[in-house]
């Protein structure tokens, strides 16, 4: 596919332009989209101390799956109008640029989703140097987009 | 694999006694299933918009995948000791009896995994008719646990 409409396609994913979509409100969308994250991030501890410690190849596999399964979930329905700020007294870190900058969280979204499937590919080889290497890639993506659109806390 | 065999390492997944794992504090264990669940339950509710209205194959897919993959993230590793309560202003609500019958739980565990895996194989297909029956069976697995081991809200 040509890199430009793999970036529209992209950014069309995290707008929740691409699917039909049960209604969710701000409120909810916020704090399913926290759990998303919340998920991702045990899974990618777990893969963390695997690669720092003991190297249990079925739980990398089971951590690696989960990662990239949540990342090819269409987070980007879950960026509803009037979620970009707290509501009903559900708080959001995200910055407000990330409603107004659809190409590039695309392309965050794009880079995460692509190195994401490549773990699960080279987790499934058992290859602990290079999960090392691929996990680093892929927290990488995690930090750009946070850098850009998520207030530190 | 001889049926004993899969219910005691069902068991022994849902213990948490199967992997190495990074340790969790008991009120986070409790915030990361609870997470695990929400966003399964997202996922849930995507696929009942589509067999209750219009069928869009490819969120199917996506959605069907998600469960699948948080079926399968060792979610039983979650459930550590000292999370059976409420701890350090984090509710649960998990009846204490999870704790102390880890085979009726497996039995619940392996269910639901097998169930969630048929989904999305049945999801690849396309066929509407069969989502929906798969999926009526997956919620069947979702109540059964629930109304053994989790309190009301």
């Amino acid at each position: 596919m040509h890199k430009k409409i793999i970036l529209i396609v992209a950014a069309a994913a995290i707008s929740g332009a691409a699917f039909a979509q049960q209604t969710l409100k701000p409120e909810d969308a916020i704090k399913t989209r926290q759990a998303g994250y919340r998920y991702l991030s045990w899974s990618m501890g777990k893969i963390k101390a695997n690669v720092d410690g003991k190297f249990d190849k079925a739980q990398v596999i089971q951590a690696a799956n989960t990662i990239a399964a949540i990342a090819n979930s269409g987070m980007g329905a879950l960026y509803v109008p009037g979620s970009d700020k707290a509501v009903n007294g559900v708080q959001t870190a995200v910055k407000p640029e990330f409603f107004t900058k659809p190409q590039e969280v695309g392309q965050h979204a794009q880079a995460f989703n692509k190195e994401a499937n490549e773990l699960a590919k080279v987790a499934a080889t058992g290859d602990a140097a290079a999960v090392k290497a691929q996990f680093g890639k892929v927290g990488g993506t995690c930090k750009g987009c946070h850098d850009d659109f998520k207030f530190k806390n």
